[in-house]
């Protein structure tokens, strides 16, 4: 059997670890694991999600109404836009999928920034083209138009507020980014994020409006994170009707369950449960804030639901994450992003007590 | 914004029509919608499968387990295989888009029957792949050997048995072709109907076993169908493990939901759904066979959950389809795949009631 060349340069991605592989490799008990790896909304589903689950239950034989009309009529509503500008993915990632198969080649190069959302790399390999990444891993202006004049890129992904690094870039910043590239560079905003961001300073707050304007512009968000249904499935992109138009070529039909779909429909009208998780994250990270300057290291200061830790020379991101998985901890290491840190979800109160005792434990 | 030039051949696809549109374009009240027309499990979702989608209700802001190491043992113990040689997907469709991106090109061709499952040519467009198909819906020996020596395709689809036609390939017959083919073109060999065909006659039962021995084929099947999970996405695909891994580097991480994975695990255990399911076919499909031959018209022989009735110049499926589709009756014109005819899925003993009385009266 013969392969297409682009999968001579592909790793298989692994994703991070979940409980039950922590319960099968080191015998903990289901309710002794703590994850706070993978940006999970620490409150847990929405009990208006889990009923909209419970009421669906038995509609699982039916197919999903592929038009997704109700979705997005209220996706439509929550951001002042039309239906027409509204594609669903299987998580914004999928969204992610449509834009690099709709415009990538072996010829072409995207950009994006040193430390950014892993999947950005990959879909772009899976399609031949080139990975260009700036010096840093916050979003430079200059650093930006300076790799984007000289390789012209087919698509700059600018992730905001940034994952796994947890830095925002300003509304301001990314506008005058936009600005300048010609129409000719997709341009993709990546807010999986963004309910944080804005929650925490109005600056970085970007909406899908703030670009609508622009016809090589897309604003990608998600149910993943505020909202409570990581393992549902479900994101979006928001552009130009003809950019969406393209998108739909790449998307397969039903590509979100139908219990996806009833649970999105039910999430995106719950502002209180994003207002709660909002609230209890704010209150919590400040611990991890706290934490980090009780212990001596740095962190990167955050605009996600996840704060990031920066270790010198005395401390090793990986020694540390493993010991503390033995433990039943899960804690994303950034040592395959190059760097010596870890990324930490905010989690429960108590589940953050759980952490800080055996952080202190294994760096003891 | 420039795209893609293989966009500029593609159609958007679109599904069948939900109840959801019936109901919101026709007026008619949801309780009194007939949906015949997406071969949806008619029995309904199995009550151990929803028990396990309440039991994880509150489960939907978690990732699922990556490595679906539950789903694919019982896969693996259902078949008699490995895990590694597996890998799942939200619906058999999306292995097929796997496979499509892992081996096409722009300047390959893809090889299927004159009228066969939809998405092949989809996802093989979206590669700027050559669409070929022998001069038959039945997947004819002579025709297909003819056509792979003329145009040596990187795939050769057998859908057996076949969508949207109902007929199948006897294993005898699928054997031989792959013994001829060589290892350079793989053989994808579609059961997303097989339980329906190995139920009626053992001579068109193929198993991935059958298939495991060669390098080039991979075997697809489906929880969509005989096992009543259309709506929750899951899919796989069963191959050698060199094959299986290529395809994986395709694969986007929690390519189905917490809730998918959670139904599809206890699917796959729920054997006596699939007996029961397969019990209410075999019974009702009788009655199809029987209505159609009262009202003078032909069929095709059917091996799988639907029926296809075939209709001379006196009748039109489009003008009956409409008719049908504002009475609340939704079944599947096939005139979109040049024949003047109707897919039929057979389903509850009223439904099947409420699909006569309605045909005789559009007909009449």
């Amino acid at each position: 059997m013969r392969f297409n060349k682009v999968l001579d340069d592909i790793k298989i991605y692994e994703a991070g670890k979940p409980i039950e592989l922590v319960v099968r490799e080191y015998g903990i008990a289901s309710e002794d694991v703590v994850k706070l790896a993978s940006n999970e909304n620490p409150i847990g589903t929405s009990p208006a999600v889990a009923k909209a689950i419970v009421a669906n239950a038995n509609k699982a034989h039916l197919y999903p109404d592929d038009s997704m009309f109700e979705l997005k009529n209220g996706l439509a509503q929550k951001y002042g836009v039309r239906d027409e500008n509204i594609i669903i993915g299987a998580g914004s990632d999928q969204v992610l999928e449509f834009i690099s198969r709709a415009v990538l080649d072996e010829n072409s190069s995207v950009l994006m920034s040193a430390v950014t959302f892993a999947m950005y790399e990959i879909y772009a390999k899976q399609m031949g083209a080139k990975i260009i990444r700036t010096a840093s891993y916050e979003h430079k202006y200059d650093e930006f138009m300076e790799a984007y004049r000289m390789h012209k890129p087919r698509i700059i992904y600018l992730c905001t507020p940034n994952n796994p690094t947890g830095d925002a870039t300003s509304r301001e910043d990314v506008l005058k980014l936009i600005d300048v590239v010609d129409k000719e560079t997709l341009i993709v905003v990546d807010g999986a994020y963004m309910e944080y961001a804005a929650a925490k300073d109005e600056k970085y707050a970007i909406t899908p409006n703030d670009l609508l304007g622009f016809e090589n512009v897309i604003y990608l968000g998600t149910f993943s994170k505020a909202y409570g249904l990581g393992g549902m499935r479900v994101g979006y992109g928001i552009a130009q009707p003809e950019l969406i138009h393209e998108l739909y070529k790449m998307r397969p039909p039903f590509n979100i369950s139908t219990l996806s779909l009833a649970a999105a429909i039910e999430a995106c009208k719950d502002d209180d449960f994003v207002a709660d998780s909002i609230a209890l994250h704010q209150e919590q990270i400040k611990r991890y804030e706290t934490f980090a300057e009780e212990q001596g290291f740095d962190y990167i200061e955050s605009y996600t639901n996840f704060i990031t830790y920066l270790f010198d020379e005395n401390m090793d991101s990986t020694e540390i994450s493993d010991a503390l998985l033995k433990r039943g901890v899960i804690i994303r290491n950034l040592a395959s992003y190059g760097m010596n840190a870890v990324r930490i979800t905010i989690g429960t109160e108590k589940q953050n007590d759980v952490f800080f005792k055996h952080f202190l434990e294994v760096t003891a």
